[in-house]
């Protein structure tokens, strides 16, 4: 698109009260507005890499079998009363409110109980199962503290799936497929490097749980990493015992900061049970649904890419997930400016018609602030056309992550 | 899709607090979830249905330059006190909250404020303007009464453009091109020649809104329509004044019952002014931004479809909104079970090729049961794979629409 249709702009300082470098960088490149401590508006360079993220996600999720539907924000006491998780004195971060007619609602914080509710209208026999639902939503938890931008929001957008599998030996084999999956997603978004599967604590039918946890110093828990064999025990789970139990050798495990990416949980019966969630085996013998549970936050994710990469100049994309690859810069000089504009409008042209995402600045700026905003903006590829460049035949091409400049030909700057 | 891999089945009955044809069907066909009055879940039908309907809306949107983005669920007190709409004396229908560690929030129930109060940051001059910024949001109403189905939701999921202009010059343009853009929606969602361009009441900066209004006995407005000339006046204006100043004649108005599902509406200054949202002229003279809403409720706009089209056997859905072109019928006797099997999967594989979109009936049930499930869901086309069509080397094609049965050849069968 035209940034001069854009109608952000960058700005040289965050609110005050903002100390997050993920939250301050995104607010300050025009991503993200902020309206209260952990809720953001998400402004359109925000939603573009939101929806690359959704889009990443969704096709791991269908691929595995999952199917999308949509639960409501706002819950019924009634059905969270049954697992007895509508209480403040069992969950502390309800966000509720009442209707005009009586009752007491509540915000979604997370979905179990919705979808053992919905799900109890359509099994009842073996046949019915496996199924994997799941939904991007926003969720809404009441944290006291919200001091680490969009990695914990009081309003944040997920993605949860939800397994309803007829015992524990095929929830298994989905668990694991669920593995590869969100390796999968973190791998694509560009962190699969950084990101470790973790065990951490786990319930009363699994002894543990597993997160994808990514190393930052921005992180909130502490996990200790086995980097030879790609894996991390969380702290709160760490003991002599458990480093024992999984085979790993305590001389060779790492203590650092991470934020949890992605979770995954065996939730067994928890769930399925308080809505009397059964199906008829082959033998018409009644048998409660084994469920698990599959979590990603977006803004979680596209919050802990900035803190990731982002250098001194501004935020670095992975190309996967920027929200335009190219950022096509024109330089307009007094002397050849149609010269210039034409060339550029030409080669956005050609861009475009060869599928690659642009951001066109064509506004009339300053060769330093057109600079400054595309480091901030941290678009993978940056391309200049200026009088320079005409003369030359070529064109600048700057890489953001690496930093290398270069001339290149057209053919060359399409091979990107 | 494989209809056994999609978990909803049809059932006999809704909710007997359903009264409400919309969703009574909906609920039945397995495309909603009843929550609670007023709030509903999207399963994987229905679902699927609100993003065709989401597409045609996005699409209009960026055609007349709309820029998508996405504002916070969660609003702050301090913004919305601004227009003097924070109190519940003033708009008796916010749902709010408290954050834990004190002040009250509330939950979307429109979008003016949070708009003004972001756009105040970015716009200066008058090189700024005019933006068309929109978003698709879950939108929350307390509303006292909700029979209505997902006609008149308490939570909804909403359309809502806004226009920052220079001045009502430059708006009006924008306006009448919204106009259109309105048109064409309805018009590609099946329901163009039912709704027509009401005038409704106004405000300070202009005499009348615009509603498009869709005929149906659900809807909860009354409206004055002249056919011919396409036009309809809202009953909360209607007086012989207004009928004779648009220029129509009251001997051919005809009462109707109405349901708006959409409207325009020239804001004026009315939401700028209070968050000081100016921008310098070209003289320099500060001058205050004018602004428009543009609003389409897609479970409105779905539940109208319903309402509309519905027939003694269940939904019948417009083909550019339906959730699947068409509706594969494998009908599977004691004998031929395995060509009738591998004929149905060879056409389902073909059609997928072909890029139509196609529902799989793949269940083990009888004739009679996937007939009417196909009825009730209401795909625009019906296909059945039997030992009759294997002998007669065509397939058996059912209009859901007209209702008209014939027989087909391959050739044909891909024309539809």
């Amino acid at each position: 698109m035209r940034q001069s249709k854009l109608f952000t702009k960058t700005r040289k300082d965050a609110p005050k009260d903002e100390v997050s470098k993920n939250a301050e960088l995104l607010i300050r490149a025009g991503y993200i507005h902020k309206e209260m401590a952990g809720v953001y508006s998400y402004l359109p360079l925000g939603l573009n890499v939101m929806k690359k993220i959704e889009d990443v996600i969704r096709k791991e999720m269908n691929d595995v079998g999952g199917i999308e539907m949509k639960t409501s924000v706002l819950q019924s006491r009634e059905v969270w009363e049954k697992t007895n998780r509508w209480s403040d004195d069992v969950v502390d971060n309800w966000f509720k409110t009442k209707l005009k007619n009586g009752g007491e609602i509540g915000l979604s914080f997370t979905n179990e109980e919705a979808y053992s509710n919905i799900l109890k209208q359509y099994v009842n026999s073996y046949k019915d199962l496996p199924i994997f639902p799941y939904d991007f939503k926003e969720i809404f938890r009441n944290e006291t503290r919200s001091k680490s931008g969009i990695m914990r929001g009081r309003e944040f957008y997920w993605k949860a799936l939800y397994s309803f599998s007829k015992d524990e030996e095929e929830h298994n084999v989905f668990y694991e497929k669920m593995k590869v999956a969100y390796r999968n997603i973190f791998e694509k978004v560009g962190i699969g490097d950084l990101t470790y599967l973790t065990f951490a604590s786990g319930g009363t039918f699994s002894k543990f749980s597993h997160e994808f946890q990514a190393i930052t110093t921005a992180g909130e828990d502490i996990i200790y990493v086995d980097e030879e064999r790609r894996v991390a025990i969380n702290k709160e789970v760490y003991s002599d015992e458990v480093v024992r139990s999984l085979g790993l050798d305590k001389e060779k495990l790492v203590e650092k900061k991470a934020v949890e990416v992605g979770n995954i949980f065996t939730l067994g019966t928890r769930f399925s049970e308080p809505f009397d969630l059964t199906y008829k085996n082959e033998k018409g013998e009644g048998r409660p649904v084994f469920m698990g549970s599959y979590g990603i936050g977006l803004g979680r994710l596209m919050g802990t890419v900035v803190e990731l990469f982002a250098d001194d100049n501004g935020i670095v994309w992975p190309e996967s997930i920027a929200p335009f690859k190219v950022h096509l810069i024109e330089l307009v000089s007094k002397d050849g400016a149609e010269a210039v504009k034409n060339k550029s409008l030409d080669l956005y042209e050609k861009l475009l018609g060869a599928g690659v995402s642009v951001l066109y600045d064509d506004r009339d700026l300053r060769a330093g602030e057109k600079f400054g905003d595309a480091d901030l903006i941290g678009l993978p590829w940056r391309v200049t056309v200026s009088d320079r460049t005409l003369a030359s035949g070529l064109y600048e091409l700057k890489n953001r992550k690496g930093g290398e400049v270069k001339m290149v030909n057209e053919t060359d700057l399409f091979k990107i």
